[in-house]
């Protein structure tokens, strides 16, 4: 069954109306008929099985017959702090993070990021984010921040009970050793820098928090949107 | 230092000529100039160190100083089959594979991929493996086979110590089953099939191998891409 997305406020007597591109996308590109049947969430942790009830010009009205609790929202607690890095592969990051079940999505400015990698908006990465939600099942999309500063990075670390930073300059932990210390219920962050790397104050100042744990992704040098997405799948299995 | 991808039949008495996409990369682009350091790979397990010792109008000649042995090549055996996908999608799992260090990439055909998909070119899939291996530090990129017929695929599934099918309609074993089962001097396979994923028929015939793990990649609906990525990078972590 297809799935849709809409707000709260569109939700009244058991009635749901699409508007704008989910209305387009079911009338004009899926061309769903009048008693069909598809899925809606709301943000929320259910999916809303629903009839259309009707297709208009500038709106479907979905019925709503039934409400199960979505299956596919994380219970793993990941959040993937990302420093900006091309657009492109920050598009790419959020897709794929969110297919893998990341809670959060924090990019953040640092010392050697380009001047251009600041454009990317956060509206477009939530939406982004939105888009791959109802491709891979979940009612409760990725939530991503807006940029942050590597000042209010530094500020949010100590919440979580333990932190990968992949660090280019770690000759001696491994990934492997921090995937095998981490445990299901707990809170995980994961710090990936951008091509430039980091400073040698910033790495410092990462290495001065406890729960901090500097690790190397191998022999390999991969780019910042591969070590995102495998130390997630990597991160996500261990907390399976 | 830059790395460069030369022929063998190019190198002759410890000097390197480097022509076409190479030369115009080193020169218009990077803009190095005659006794600048690089590194010069080419297919065999040495990195050699050069002196840039001129740069023509259709070549440069790069002078051998020393070799070293390649520290990024993996040592761990895995090989992906991955069936057609959308040409970008084949891109994307191209690179990404070959920064995580899989061996072999091997393309395949089933019933349920679309007609367009078959267009994808092996020698473009090659190249972007070798142009990938310059920037994660392989010297020796990963193969990357002509598109095998299903019923060439499992004629090499027997070669295999242990092989991962990510199964759509598996629901008891979960991915993280395989990775702690299998040990590094293990010869490795991950099957991933397209979007339409796989006939009951051809699951049939995969299933009759004894060597082959049907497993669950959990409750989210990944993308054909993201399963490629996220397994090789859990199985390149379970060996390393």
């Amino acid at each position: 069954m297809k799935r849709f997305y809409a707000c709260k406020s569109n939700f009244n007597n058991n009635k749901i109306t699409l508007s704008h591109s989910e209305h387009n996308h079911l009338k004009n590109v899926l061309r769903l008929k009048e008693g069909d049947q598809v899925i809606c969430v709301m943000g929320d942790c259910y999916d809303y099985f629903c009839n259309i009830l009707s297709i208009e010009k500038q709106h479907t009205i979905l019925f709503v017959y039934d409400k199960k609790p979505n299956t596919a929202n994380p219970k793993e607690k990941v959040t993937v702090f990302q420093a900006l890095i091309k657009k492109d592969n920050m598009y790419l990051v959020t897709q794929k993070l969110n297919e893998l079940g990341v809670l959060n999505l924090c990019p953040f400015e640092s010392e050697y990021i380009t001047a251009k990698d600041k454009n990317t908006k956060q509206i477009k990465l939530q939406e982004i984010a939105f888009q791959s939600s109802k491709q891979c099942g979940r009612s409760m999309p990725m939530i991503v921040s807006e940029t942050l500063s590597f000042k209010s990075l530094l500020a949010q670390l100590s919440d979580f009970d333990a932190v990968l930073f992949a660090n280019e300059k770690e000759k001696e932990t491994k990934a492997s050793t921090f995937y095998k210390s981490i445990k299901s219920e707990q809170n995980i962050a994961i710090i990936i820098g951008s091509e430039g790397g980091f400073s040698d104050r910033e790495v410092a100042s990462l290495l001065d928090f406890k729960n901090v744990v500097s690790v190397s992704l191998g022999t390999r040098i991969l780019r910042s949107e591969t070590a995102s997405i495998a130390t997630s799948a990597c991160v996500m299995n261990a907390l399976a």
